[in-house]
Formats: structure tokens, C-alpha cells, sequence
């Protein structure tokens, strides 16, 4: 045990269910202390339900994948196009910092990075979705590489990245890294 | 839909099987766009329960909240009491603080705090739990508030933690702020 | 809570399954003190059945809806269509009149009527159906309209029918109208 | 098959369980043309159950049995007793008698009634109940007996009575009998 | 999978429930090639169950383990119980003894073994359970040891019974063994 | 009750499934003294599966009936047809025939039956099986006929062999007959 079956209308496609199955697995597993070997997820399907006084034919959408979406809008980013990173944000989409810096448009964003480096970008090492109701939480961490003003390259340099998403969209970025210790220690 | 049911052996108490259902119903709802009206979850019991030719008559034990022993032992770090803060770490704890430095050891991490500020703590604005597999990985972010190196106190300096959880022990901890960012201002 | 599954073997149409659906759904809820939001059923198939030594690949029949076998009967009637009316009717089908009169004979019902009424139509306003068993009693109330026996109009006379329908054919018929008061007031 | 599983929290009483699975039962056979000896249906428990973002730990409550409150009334009625006649009320009841005469107060029921009998009394024969979600409809039927204004008793009078059920209170009341026809052939 | 869910009425002791997962299973896993670490079988109670129109709220008894009723027969006549020994026989139990030799009755088999050895008893080396409907059909094999008419010790000689086992009784013996050979060996 | 429900991956054939429901509920009623009427069992579809931190997209094969191998090893050894016979063998094969007469070649076999009658051939009368894990034994009982060494005809002597099968091979047979009781009894 434990053996969680999920009823879900027809209509949802494998990779869909793959995911729930292994979600719900790892939710369950969080929770018990019970081995892989003994921990059972299954869909079945409904052929018809009824609920709240309606019957559904269909079953609701399946979200994408939140992880995705947030390496779709970095991705976007940094490749500068605006266009492209927009598509993925909600509406009061506000993004915060290091030093607590708060901006709603990306705009505002580039302007800001202007003065701390001529270019970055960002190898991701790992991301970690926290499922919480209507908003799925996106980490993502790794290091920054780019150019200083002056143009001297860095690397290495410790990041992080908290996203909230609803809906397949971005609410909210939160920014922590370890530039400044680096610029710090660089003078 | 979806209506997911967990079918656990008897034994477990009400608060494990109630935050089952809630980490249960939050994966299906970060997969699925249901309404929470839509979404149900409930607990049913086997009485009796075979699996690998084997009949099993008492559950799993249920993991502690990890949250809770992330916020345990920073409570701990706060006071000053790394017997207590010890008691939470798993074998082969390892923490990496801002700049890149790694300890394995608390006392190391104790002595290399006293360059850097006089006393440091911690206000808690959030926790976020990401549930894979053996290990649940838990962010905490807050500001930080102490006293620099020469006794000029400091706030609201933001901070995110992340620690890696397995068997109610912490295995990682991984550590992102802004206080290079403000000394350096502070300079 | 209550959920409600009701598996059954493939091959049903989507129409019998919503009516199961929402007659399940209003059988639980004329227990339980549940408000619709939280009344959830639902069908899965079975994909094979074994009851009694045998298995089944097919599933029973449905049954039609009681209520338009009676509303069918009825109309047949209006239009004096016997022969349709009598394709309604199971073997030993009676029928039970105001002041008592009983018939057997369609033929005997006219004969009875035309002492009554030159003409006589009926307005539903409702069908209430009570499922009992291999019976489904179906009650149809509304009003009555017609031409007495010296050719005077009448309408808005209050009736209800109530039907006897065992295997989608009429058992039983029993009758309950106002035309005595209207006709004993009309003198 | 219909195999029909109900899903509750526990605290019902097997009463209500009974007759939950009673009625279920019928509810799946006025669809499915299954025999008796095919018709499974049974209650399993709940331990703990989720829906709508919150964790229900008591089930809602169960209805009284709509024919039970039925027939309280009529039996408080034919007793004069209109205290507990009016204890089974809902606000807004009316009714309807026959020659559409309509009241919401028992009190003019009652005067309505002394110009048409001394003494009323009701044999019943049957109970009908309709579940119709948040109504139950429920039809007695059987004969009247009592005493006419002169003195003279009357008896074997057929009747039914038509009454809606919300949250165990009446909400309407209608009534149709053969009083006129019996009264119009007794001059 | 398979996942196979067994419900039934509360009140069967642990050691039924544990028979029946085991049986299940094994029944389970002789049509479909699983592994044991992928066959899951468990017992949930139900709270009330309906069927041909009946509420039961008793489950039905458990059988004994047929092959405890064959040890138990055996060991009787081993010791030359015959009051105990017939108190495990149905009405009708048949015997059949190599070469075609058939007995209804414990004694005519004593007198009949009498000519062909002093005394006899059985090592069981194994029991082997088929259940087919209301007959379970148990097999015991191992060594015959004992004495030959004329004094002489024999042992390790092959035998196998097969029993048919209704409602806790046996209705049926057959008998095979290697007597002859080795008799016939003997001379 | 009991009311069994197995739920597997889609794909085996209705013969499986039927196969499974029908050994299913022969394995309940070896525990539950339930009434064949009261034995329901049938087979769910899961759409998708994981344990073990796998997702399972087909289901393992199903096994070939064991009777059926050991059926068709017989009539291959009795047509003397040792290539189809020996393809009903697992590695490890061993034979124990009357007298403890051992063989792990179908040669030897053949070889040592030469001395014993001069042609051999089995009539069916009946299979049981008996499920036990990784392991199903066969047993097939009934009659030898054919030729003695003289060549004087022999029949009706009773046999048994036990099979021991896995999948889908035989692994182990033992043999019990009453040849030489006939034998002696024939001198």
C-alpha cells in the first residue's frame, strides 16, 4: 500500500495521465513512508459523471507542464525576445530582485540589467515544482555566466529563480544569486 | 472529475491521512485544470493487504512534514543550539552559502559566519514543498535581520534556503541572499 | 461525499447513462443531506463479469423512460389511436376511474366517456416518476379540456393519472380528476 | 452487473445506509433492465475525504424518510392537531383542493372544510416517493370516510394527495378525490 | 498490476482475510505472468450491502481449510479413530483403493487393508489445494511405512490421495500407491 | 458479497480475462462459503499504471492454460512424438515414475517402458489444477490401456500423474498407477 486509483473522463492523452500518476505518486510518497515497489498509481476511466447536478461529456484541460513553461520565458529572455517572453506572463506579472529591485515590465528589466552586465545567461542545473491549488511554484536554479561592464567575462555565479504559475502563466519572479558577492569580491 | 481514492492499510492518524488528501488533491489539480469543487480525494481502508507474496497488517510509518524539519532546525541554528540542529541532519549533510562556500560541519559554518555579521536571523515568509520521490526538497525565503561585523544592525534583507529532505533528515542545504548585495551598498 | 460508482459492461448509450447518472444521483441525495455540489456518480465499465458461475459479455437492456411510455399512451388516446394505445398496455392491464369504475377493454373506457363528454383533452404540466423495483410508477397531473355532453366547453380542470409500467408497458392506470365538482357547479 | 459502490464518511446509522442502498437499487433498475438477483449495491467508508479545497471529517446529515413526514401530517390533520400538523411545514406551503381551491393556512382549510363534511378520516393504501434532487415528491392515495354535513357517514371515497418534501418540511400540498362525484350521486 | 480488490462484509477474522488474499492472488497470478512484487490484493469492507433485493449485514461463514480436514482424516484413521474420522465425511463419501477396490464405509476398508499389511501409516511430503466452485479438491502425497502381513517392515513407499472437500466434509477418496510394485518386488 | 474487482492494464483477450473472473471467484468461494448467486467478479481497465516509480504501459502476457501444456505433452509422448514433447520442457525436467523410478530424458523413459508393455495410452478423465505462485500443478487422472509385453491387451487401469508447470513449462512429473497391482494380479 498505499494503491491510489484516479477517475478521470475519457479524453486525456498518455503523457498526460503519465504525469498524473507519477505526481500523485510522489504526493503520496511524501507522506508515507512507503517503498517504490509498494506504491501503486493508476487512471481509470469514467464513461460518464455526474456532479453538482450536470453530467460532463469532457473532462476539463490538462495544464502544461509548469517547469516548461518557465524555461520557455528564460529562454525567451535570454534571447531578448520580449515578444516571445511576454506570451508567457499573466496579467500583474511583477518580478523582485537582488537588493529588492521590483519591475512589471521586462522592459524595465533590460534597462536595469544595462548597468550590471553587458550580457548573461544561465545554465540551469535543476528544477522543482511545489504544487499548491490554482498555483503551481517553479524553482530553477544553476549559474549565471556573461560579461561584466567592462566586458570581463564571469561564470559560476550561483542563481535562483522562483516563479509562480497559474494557468500556464507567470504571475510572479523572484531573483536571488550571488552576483554582487561576486562583483564584491572582484573590485 | 477527477475522483481519486487512496485505499491505505488501518492505523494511520487523522492529521497524516488529512494532509494526503491535500498533497494528493494538489497533484492532481497541478495536472489537471479542475476547480477545486471539482476535485475530489478521499482515504479508504484495507483490511487486509498482500503484496510481493507477502500479507502486510500494519501501513507504512507517515514521514514527519519536512517543512517542519527544515523550520526545526533553523529555530535551532537561530538559538545557537547545534545539538538540537544536529539531531536534524542526515549523514553526508552538506551546505553551500552564497560566494560558493560548502561545510559539511556546523561549527565550520558557525565560524565562518563570525566575519561576516555579529548575529543573524531569520523571518519566515513562505515555505514551499517539492515532493520527489524518497527526498522532498523545501524552499524557505524571508528577510534576515542581525547586527554587521561593527554592530550597525541590519533587515529585510531577502534570503531563500533550500534543503533536501529523505527519512525526515536533511541532506543539502543550499543558501541565496542579498547580503553581499547590501554591504556592499553599506560600504 | 457521497461518491457513486456504478460500473456496468460496455455497450450502453451515452443517454442511458446520463439518466442512471442522474437517477442515482437523486436516489442518494433523498438520503443524504448532500447539496449537489458534493453529490458526485459516476460509470466505469466492467470489461468482463462474473456472476453466478457465468460470465456476461453483454449487459441487460435499458429500460425506456416510464414517463414517455405514458406520455406516448396518453396521446395515442387523445387521437383515439386504440391501436397504437394497445401496443402500450401489458396483458391484465386495468384501469380504475373517479367514482370507482373499472375497465379492462380501452373500448369499454370510450363507451364509458361518451356519456360524459362529447371530447376531452389533456394539458401536462408535470410527470413524477417512482422507481420501485420491477414497477416504475409514473403520475402525470395538468388540466383537462373539452366539450360536455350538450356541447359547452370546459378546460383548467384539475387532473392526475397515475401509471402502473413494468417492463415499459402500462399494468395499471388509476384516475383522479375535478370534472364531478366542475359538472355538480356547472348545474 | 450494476455493481453500484457508495461512498460515504462514517456515522450514518445502518438505517440510513439501508435505505440508501434500497434506493440506489431501485434507481439502477428503473434504467437497467437487471434482475433483482443482479443488482449489487453496498456502502464502504470514507476515512477521510476531501472536496472543494477542504477536509470533511463528518458526513452531512440524512433526511427523515419524506413518506414518514407525510404521513405525520395527515395523521396530525385527521387528529385536529394543528400544532404538530404545523411543525411540518415549511414557510410558503400552500395548498390545492379540489375545485382549485387554495390555502397556505390550515386554519381556512379547516373552515373550507366545514361546509363540505363533519368528520373527515383517510384509510391509506399506498405511498408513492419521486426523488427529484432537492425535492422529494410524495404521493399517498386511499379512500376517505367520514360524515357529511347532514349527519349521513360516508366511506370508500378514493383519494390522493400530492405533496412536496424539501428538507423534510412540506412545501405543497395538492388533493384530488371522488367527494363531488360521490356527493353529486348521493342527491 | 494486477490490483484486485476483494469487498466484503465486516466480521471475517484476520486468518480468512489473509486465506483469501493469498488464494486470490495465486488465482490471480496463474492467469497473468506478473511478479509477485507487481500483485497487489486487499480486502475493504463494505458498511452495508443490497443484492436480489436483500440488505444483508452478515457475511456468509468461512470454509475451513480443506487440506486441515484431509490432515485431520487421515490422521484419525491413522490412529484407528473411526469416530472421529466419520465425523469428517459427507453424506455419500466414497472410496476408491488401487486395483478399482470402492468402500462407503470406514470399516469394509479396515477389513480390507487388514489382508494386505499388519499396519500402515503416512509420511505427508505435501498438500495441493484446487478450488473449483462448491468443491475443493485436495491432493496429499509422501511415503507409505508399515508392516507387511507377514511382520516384515516396508517404508518409502509412494502414495497420493485425492479428496473432494464440500462444505468442510469429504465426499470423495481415491487412492494411488506403489504397494503392488513393491510387493509384487518382494516376493 | 464478495464483490472482487481486478483491475489491469487494456490488451489481453476476452479468453484471459474470462479465465481470470472465473479462477478469481473459484478462489473466493474456497474461502467464503458465498453462494455461487453471490459471487460477483469482474475486470477493470486501468489506463495508465506505475509503480515502483515506473509507468506501465502494457500488461504482462498471460500464461497458457496449464492443463492445455500438459494435456499436449501427453499426446506427444503417447504419439511417441518426442520433439513436440520435449518442447513442452523446462530445463531441470525430472520424471518419477511407479517404484521411484527416476528419469530426466523422455529416451530413458521410452527405453524403460519397453520392458514394461509393449504400447501405452492414457484416457482422460479428469484435470485439476491447483495455483500456487510461480508455480501451477496439474493433475490428470484416468485410465491406461494397451498391450502387455505378451501382448495381451490390458485397460482400465487407473493412473495419475502430477505436473508441476511454470511458465509455461513443465518442470517435474510424478506418476502413480496401479499397472503393477494389475500386473501381479494377472500372473
Amino acid at each position: 500500500m498505499p494503491v491510489t486509483q484516479i477517475t478521470l473522463l475519457e479524453g486525456y492523452p498518455p503523457e498526460v495521465r503519465e504525469r498524473l500518476v507519477q505526481r500523485v505518486g510522489d504526493a503520496v510518497r511524501s507522506v508515507i513512508a512507503a517503498p517504490e515497489a509498494g506504491t501503486t498509481t493508476y487512471v481509470q476511466h469514467a464513461a460518464t459523471y455526474r456532479r453538482d447536478a450536470r453530467v460532463f461529456s469532457n473532462g476539463n484541460a490538462a495544464h502544461p507542464v509548469a517547469s516548461d513553461v518557465v524555461r520557455g520565458f528564460l529562454q525567451a529572455m535570454e534571447a531578448r525576445d520580449l515578444v516571445r517572453a511576454k506570451a508567457c506572463l499573466a496579467p500583474g506579472f511583477v518580478m523582485v530582485f537582488p537588493g529588492g529591485a521590483c519591475f512589471t515590465a521586462l522592459e524595465d528589466l533590460v534597462a536595469w540589467g544595462k548597468g550590471r552586465y553587458q550580457r548573461v545567461g544561465k545554465h540551469f542545473e535543476g528544477f522543482d515544482e511545489s504544487w499548491q491549488g490554482d498555483t503551481s511554484v517553479v524553482y530553477v536554479r544553476g549559474t549565471l555566466h556573461g560579461l561584466w561592464p567592462d566586458g570581463t567575462p564571469f561564470g559560476d555565479i550561483r542563481f535562483i529563480d522562483r516563479f509562480e504559475v497559474v494557468q500556464g502563466h507567470l504571475t510572479r519572479q523572484e531573483v536571488w544569486n550571488d552576483l554582487a558577492a561576486h562583483a564584491a569580491a572582484g573590485l
